[in-house]
């Protein structure tokens, strides 16, 4: 009964959360390494986030806001973005529920049928499944392990085409925790300026930085297009809040921009009490943002300590994000190692080949406490010796 | 740049609204009667939800909710599906981002390319639009004003084909204010059943009744495949909050229940906090309720009065909701009417014809005071006057 668009929808991730509802069935503890929700570990939302919410109640402003979002939130986000060097006004802003709205519009507005969207391997899987559901092909270019899972710019350049209907980035990566040097942003936009296709930069990472500095992709030119994205759920611990935005420059005419107010329009607005929080989290964030990166930095240094020490495991430092994506030894594929690992141990990881990924990977999460990870890895640690000695 | 599916998407009410602004700027004082939204009148969302809101700032949940939403709330829906003879499972219960999430992922799942979807005339125009942007085409049914806009069965039964993909039902109507009885509704199931293809009831006004009850569509069949819809946005006065809740009734398999959910995976979950105040409203409506709609009956009747007396209009009276489609003796067409009203008295209406209907008509709200509704009328009475004068 259901249309043929969503046949080809896959969502790898899911296949083992059923296996994990499995093991917990079980009676066995679980240790669930494989979401990107700090608030499932010991991480809130902002208390200045958390009062503007309750504020946002006695304004007796329920109504319908903007379909593109509140003047006051895209001026905020405009502030923002001169402080990563890119510049653009409230006109170039758009609010949507999270930010996988913005990529569902950015897919629906961008992608025709038989056309291609070039995304990272590994990537984020939305990415990867909206294409699908609107009849394009996603087509991978390869990260390097080697060089730190950097985009391999030669790669991208293979698999474009004329038929490609964007470049997507991820930088902070997620599954990798890779953040991007200029020189690197650079490549890839002289690229896309060549081809004449956007570049969509998913920077919703870009606060949760370890070492080095996060460079927004459309500061490094006014004159390719590139959709900027970001939203409360990562930088903001409000992942269940659904508030993203999305900022457009370089772009030659507006037929995007219109394209996205009519997708805008098509479903009234934003959630309003969710565009006052991100308009006093944008206003705060300096404040609270480096106590949240201190206490993931530690558990991302014990992360590093246990791969490193660990016989088959080998991991590329994550520079930002919350995301690990080690390298295992193993004989099988990495879906059967994190398969095996779940109903040996309880230990919860995703498989890299879920992410499109080349290679054996997992990927994990290092939110939990040090004690968690400790344990978590002691079981990984025992679990790889008990199959070596097999 | 942008993909070709955007291209038939219109939105006639935005039309009106450009000239709207257009005219605001000439210094008119303009009465909006254009906009569904009761938060932008004396109406704000009851305090048992705005509190609800406060209390779940509190709870330190706001990571990803389960996709499908809440348990809770589900168990909520299926509670208050019970009072309206609708049996269900919170197996059944979808919680969505508003209503108009719900009709674009129904669409996305059920609207083949080349597909038909059969929608009242008039509609509410989002129904049109996700039809042309899944590459369906719209095709309407008459709503026979003669007979209070019912439905026409034999013009439903002409218009179907095997290409049909659904049948949309507004009950209470927008933008006419019907309230459909028992038997309309039962013709229509025993015709969907025949056809084999799902009715989408979009029940969003079930509690703004002013006479007769409300009777939901899945209450009269078990047996034939309904999609019930409802959400915070209307019955609930907090439209800018974007919760809605679908039910799936008499499916003969899970294949649709499978597609909407993977529909939910790819936006992970429905804004959290919106889904705690969904709880307590269903707790609360009934102690609230009444209040709101015997304010909103006032006004009904204040609308229906003045639409009677005043020479050129016709009303049917509304029984639900806070729409009226009135008439109009007009020698052009109903837009050039509506543009003319606004430009010369300020009074903004939206042309019948923009939700597709046949003949000459407006939609207004009757949700403004009652002396601003005074004023409008007088306005409208006076252009009238002039006009035939001429």
């Amino acid at each position: 009964m259901t249309a043929s668009r969503l046949n080809g929808v896959r969502y790898a991730i899911r296949d083992v959360l059923k296996e994990a509802k499995r093991v917990e069935a079980t009676g066995k503890k679980l240790i669930k390494l494989n979401i990107g929700d700090p608030n499932a570990f010991d991480f809130d939302a902002p208390e200045e986030l958390r009062k503007a919410i309750r504020e946002a109640t006695e304004l007796k402003e329920n109504g319908y806001s903007d379909s593109q979002g509140l003047l006051l939130l895209r001026e905020k986000v405009v502030e923002y973005n001169k402080t990563k060097g890119v510049h653009c006004t409230a006109e170039d802003v758009f609010v949507t529920t999270g930010l996988s709205e913005a990529i569902h519009m950015l897919s629906a507005a961008l992608v025709e049928p038989a056309s291609n969207v070039l995304l990272p391997a590994p990537t984020y899987p939305q990415y990867q499944a909206v294409t699908v559901l609107h009849d394009g092909e996603p087509r991978f270019y390869d990260c390097l392990e080697g060089e730190g899972w950097f985009p391999d710019v030669d790669d991208l350049r293979k698999k474009a085409d004329e038929k490609t209907a964007f470049i997507s980035l991820i930088n902070p990566n997620n599954p990798t925790g890779a953040l991007y040097p200029r020189k690197k942003l650079k490549e890839i936009i002289d690229f896309a300026g060549e081809l004449g296709v956007p570049v969509l930069s998913d920077e919703v990472y870009d606060r949760l930085v370890f070492e080095g500095e996060h460079v927004s992709t459309a500061s490094i030119a006014s004159d390719v297009p590139i959709v900027t994205m970001n939203g409360l759920s990562k930088n903001f611990f409000a992942p269940g809040w659904r508030c993203g935005w999305i900022t457009l420059t370089g772009f030659p005419d507006d037929s995007l921009k219109e394209g996205i107010l009519k997708l805008c329009s098509l479903r009234l607005c934003a959630p309003v009490l969710e565009q006052r929080a991100a308009i006093a989290g944008l206003e705060t964030i300096d404040s609270w943002i480096g106590g949240y990166v201190e206490k993931l930095r530690k558990r991302r240094d014990l992360l590093v300590k246990r791969c490193n020490e660990i016989n088959g495991l080998t991991c590329v430092k994550p520079k930002a994000s919350f995301y690990a994506f080690p390298s295992i030894e193993w004989s099988g594929s990495d879906e059967e190692f994190c398969l095996e690992l779940l109903r040996e141990t309880g230990v919860l990881t995703v498989h890299g080949s879920g992410f499109g990924g080349k290679g054996k990977h997992f990927r994990m999460v290092f939110l939990p406490s040090e004690s968690v990870l400790e344990e978590a890895f002691d079981l990984i640690d025992g679990f790889l010796k008990a199959k070596r000695s097999l």
